[in-house]
């Protein structure tokens, strides 16, 4: 059965790969596994239809049969699980791979997110600038551990994983702050997975979205 | 072979079951597994030895022979799937209850810590005071979803699962800000989460420490 994924019609990226859309599409590139789209309105999010699959009214949501899941953190687990290419076989490499999905999104993602959002949410307060550099250290102070535990590999640990998918693409949401430039570990294992097959499929295929160009 | 988990030495909260121990404590008490624990000093926590195994300097952590784990929800995640008790066995509603533990983690807890760390690296800015009603409301913005999704149910989807574990351990951190006693449903779900005697033997579990009763 060929799942059903949502994606925003119009994204607010441009089709950058910054939408949480993105992560489940090189999820399921990586896997071999085909997927239908379904583009939402920012106004259809909000409505009880969408509620009823994503209850916070955001997107991705992932629609499998009578399966709906929401999360992009736990859909790209759902399809490592179920297919190959994300998850080593070994069962401790398998658990150290999903440690590195959740310090993507529990320790390394809030900083960048709190950065990306005051711009929309507190710019007209008279704090906005001030804050500026206090939050852009919080950030710092996470990915000088995580440049130092990387250093030379090419990936968090061993081959290519589900982890390091969703590490690249949290990461990829500090761009145009300043600061990943600062580290050419982390911007060279960003660009080593933008050099992947699945993951320039998936870009490709949400930027059509953008340039209408999806046919 | 019996794992061994990392927790304060001296936890900030005097053991109120705030630190991130109580959610591994609790998953494997749910999971009927003994486990040692070995605590860790402040200072400790930033040294190489620990780093080795939570490169941000944090706890805690799980070592289980040759496994090294980090992020609670990686470590609840394993016990989970390693043992009875904390995930369903039919397949679809097992991937919906981890949805709930990313939500927790990924869409519930970074309003709630953002809230919770701001009298520690903001307090003295001049614009403390004028930021907390907007940080609290961005928490508000989110539990009014997560309870009107919960609705009158005991749990969020079918029986107490993991996700439930998780997303009752990270309300708790909203303990002290007058949020959470305006929505009974969510007060009764913590409420019904702690009469568990899963949770009651991992909490006096980490209550010892702090009160020196740990033998």
């Amino acid at each position: 059965m060929i799942p059903t994924i949502t994606a925003f019609e119009r994204s607010p990226d441009g089709g950058q790969g910054l939408a949480r859309d993105m992560r489940v599409r090189w999820a399921l590139e990586e896997a071999g596994q085909p997927y239908n789209v379904r583009l939402v309105s920012f106004a259809a999010m909000k409505q009880p239809a969408h509620c009823a699959l994503q209850p916070f009214g955001q997107i991705p949501t992932y629609e499998e049969g009578d399966l709906v899941l929401f999360e992009s953190g736990s859909i790209v687990l759902h399809i490592a699980e179920r297919h190959g290419g994300l998850l080593p076989d070994d069962a401790n490499a398998r658990a150290r791979a999903i440690t590195w999905m959740f310090a993507a999104i529990g320790t390394i993602e809030p900083p960048i997110v709190e950065r990306e959002q005051v711009p929309f949410t507190e710019r007209d307060q008279p704090w906005y600038e001030a804050r500026l550099p206090l939050l852009e250290q919080r950030i710092r102070d996470r990915l000088n551990v995580l440049s130092g535990r990387l250093g030379t590999a090419d990936w968090l640990d061993g081959g290519f994983s589900a982890g390091d998918l969703m590490m690249v693409m949290v990461l990829r949401r500090a761009e145009g702050m300043d600061i990943l430039e600062h580290y050419p570990n982390l911007s060279a294992y960003i660009a080593r997975a933008e050099a992947r097959p699945a993951y320039q499929r998936a870009f490709a295929a949400q930027l059509a979205v953008a340039t209408g160009n999806s046919g």
